[in-house]
């Protein structure tokens, strides 16, 4: 339906792009925030007639996309809010001190945008992170133009949202070029966006071949750039003895919901589930198998991702030593996913790295461990996750920090009896974690702490107050959070 | 003298690095903090003895070591005061909303460490950027180990000073591993160290080649670990009309004095100016002249530092249109530098990259431009800088808006009516800047913040207030600001 853009639409795209960055970057905290507004604005207005479309193309009920759009526009006006608010700017000022020797200079830092910025849209959120998802809008937030690559599963639901980003920034008074939208279904399009002399940075969600080919890309570069690339997570769950024998029942019937949620198919489901082998880890087992019989077969978001689940899935499952404990009793249709949970020993855990590995579908292998040290070693196997959970009373903790500890050190986000789905949008979230779940454990994806990852800290030396930038001013017009010699204040300089 | 580690001994201290970490990331903020302040205090114990190993290994005076050993042993202390206030760790507390549907947990962030942090000391400053330096502080701060690899031009001195901070580690019960010392003359050994899995960051200050091999390598491993490298900047200055007018003495003397200090060996020495061809420019460059001319040569810090600048120089004044104003009139003994100035076209400047490169040493190339336009034009050739100066009036910033916003977006900090050389250890300094300056312009190696480059945020859901962590526990034990539900406070959560 849309062909993909040539090398030389891309170059004059990103080339625009790197104007508009010269004008947008000088824009005050408010006008930015007042466009990312006024997109959520104009996403509110495009009404139903857009859910009728992103279901058409991505299978997804509405109920669902009501959410995500709701979220979306909240996520809009959240970082807005937060954009103003400044803090992310990280402002430190320490003032002069003539008659030192040698003199003290007047030393004032704040963030500054990197540059354009190109957003890959994800298969599995066609709003939330796509078009006007997280990345675009924290990149608006820091400064920064925007470049969509739209993902070609529901290129036209971008298509649409792109539509209602241009309008706003025509309302805005926004540069020609403060965003651009382009398709492109093979890598190509994909490689010269990210490899363009003038794109300053990138954020992707998806796979770990799509992320880390884009990651690799810009490490090659002449100038290499910040690449954030949420890639692949399994989200490990981990059972403890004492919390396993207060209620087999409930941790499966919850488990059996989460696994399941949105045909399995979020970057926060639970693949990996430990516990110690025992009577409460059988009975947990069966019920979670009788909760995974009920589900019915959903539609995956496209054939590629279908076929994906079914070949990953019949790979895990025919692995030595593991076991089928239960499927989805209903016959799935084309495109549809078989809800299923396995099981497999520790030690078999151990020895074969195939069974580590994310099924992107409602799929979850449960792990028998032998004892609490067996568990010790699987979590020090696991590699890097964007969540874990514990399943565990006060006790269960107490008896096992060295255990705990370990768990924390390979996430990003630490569960405590809860599940790992459902990511909420605030400045306390961590979507991101060690690698392979992201290329920088450093940085988030949801919040609006993610505005970070699009900006560096720029010092004035010396300046004179008239000169300065509002954000750094000696009075402080904007009445921003400011570390001022140290001390935390929104005091004015004097 | 001392010989290089071999593959078994990196090994070996790197698994005791990743097992200290373990130890040491539970470790107290107010812990950390006493820790570093212990390495301060035997540092200073090791008195002059010190001074005079270190000044037969650099060829540094006593003055400027006496200096740097003082800022050294500050950045401990003020690395220490940051690490317990606790800015740098960004708590984010969301609290729960059960009655929401669906009900929202409670959400609480803040940093903890990487893993354990290989640092490269510099050749430069002996004591500041290599031991027991800021990187080193930074991520002792951050709760990470720190493996350094000495600067073989200071192999003795780096020795010493590791000693002291063995002796601290002793006296304050660090688990052992917390710091190891390895030398290393060839490349070989920094590879092992970096490409080694449980190496998780690194810190490196020096050349372009050194930073750019390491992030090379921290690039192709299998899991890729943030590598910060402060490499190679010639830190322009601009000398706008009516500045130069008023003052081409001042400057010229000013500049003089920069360009010479330290035997030009710091990474913010002025290395191109760039004035427009008046007879205001002649004079500035007839002044700067002659006090080139009276610099007495001083001694390189060691003699492969001395074979690069003589080559280079004699490259860059070989240049067609590259025309030498003046050389000091002492002839320089061996290893000794001779500080030189040239002028070239602003025309020459954009058709010769060669002229765009990092000279290290006492030497700096004034460029005359036609007009303001060209100077915008050298300003958008110039590739990334740890600083830029502008020599200007408010008249002068006022009439080339345009151009003050080029230069700002080239460099990470931006100096008016100074000088670069000279870096305060405050926070609200930034010794970083656009790639080739660093391989990431969103951190600094110079004040408190660096601490971040070694810190990764994790979230923690639904964890009960006796479980968390004192930074995150509702009665703020620790009285740190946090922004609590969007508001920054340091007030208890209720």
């Amino acid at each position: 339906m849309y062909t993909d853009a040539t090398a030389a639409e891309i170059d004059a795209v990103v080339k625009k792009s790197w104007e508009a960055f010269h004008q947008y970057r000088k824009f005050p905290l408010k006008r930015r925030a007042d466009f990312m507004r006024a997109i959520a604005v104009e996403m509110e207005s495009l009404g139903d007639e857009l859910l009728k479309i992103v279901s058409s193309e991505t299978n997804l009920p509405l109920l669902r996309l009501q959410n995500e759009r709701a979220r979306t526009i909240f996520q809009l006006n959240s970082y807005a809010d937060a954009c103003e608010r400044g803090e992310w700017m990280e402002i430190r000022i320490d003032t002069e001190i003539p008659d030192r020797n040698p003199p003290k200079p007047d030393l004032r830092k704040m963030m500054v945008p990197l540059g354009p910025v190109v957003v890959f849209g994800a298969s599995n959120f066609p709003f939330a992170y796509s078009t006007a998802g997280g990345d675009t809008a924290c990149a608006f937030a820091a400064g920064c133009p925007v470049i969509v690559k739209a993902h070609p599963a529901h290129a036209e639901t971008s298509e649409q949202v792109a539509g209602a980003i241009l309008k706003a920034a025509k309302k805005m008074n926004m540069p020609e070029g403060i965003f651009a939208h382009i398709h492109g279904a093979g890598f190509e399009v994909g490689r010269s966006l990210v490899t363009h002399p003038l794109t300053k940075a990138v954020g992707f969600t998806g796979s770990f071949s799509g992320g880390k080919a884009l990651f690799d890309l810009s490490s090659q570069r002449r100038e290499p750039i910040p690449v954030f690339a949420e890639m692949s997570s399994v989200n490990p769950v981990f059972l403890l003895p004492e919390k396993l024998k207060q209620s087999p029942e409930e941790i499966a019937r919850l488990y059996g919901g989460s696994i399941t949620l949105g045909v399995g198919q979020f970057c926060t489901n639970p693949g990996l589930i430990f516990g110690i082998d025992s009577e409460n880890l059988d009975q947990f087992i069966s019920i979670l198998g009788t909760e995974i019989k009920k589900t019915i077969p959903g539609t995956m978001l496209h054939p590629g991702i279908a076929k994906a689940y079914i070949d990953k899935r019949k790979t895990a499952i025919s692995q030595e030593s593991v076991e089928t404990i239960a499927v989805s009793e209903v016959a799935p249709k084309e495109n549809q996913a078989i809800a299923t949970i396995a099981s497999a020993s520790g030690q078999a855990f151990l020895n074969n790295p195939v069974l580590h590995q994310e099924i992107f579908g409602p799929y979850s292998l449960v792990i028998r461990c032998r004892d609490m040290n067996e568990m010790i070693s699987v979590a020090k196997h696991i590699e890097g996750q964007l969540t874990s959970t514990l399943m565990a009373t006060e006790t269960d903790m107490r008896n096992n920090e060295a255990f705990v500890e370990e768990v924390k050190n390979i996430c990003g986000r630490f569960i405590l009896n809860g599940v790992p789905t459902g990511v909420e949008v605030c400045l306390s979230m961590q979507h991101g974690g060690p690698f392979p779940a992201t290329t920088d454990s450093r940085f988030t994806s949801v919040g609006a702490d993610g505005i970070k990852r699009f900006a560096r800290p720029l010092c004035f030396q010396n300046w004179t107050n008239a000169l300065l930038p509002d954000e750094l001013k000696n009075e402080n017009p904007l009445a921003l959070w400011r570390t001022v010699n140290d001390r935390l204040t929104k005091d004015a300089v004097f």
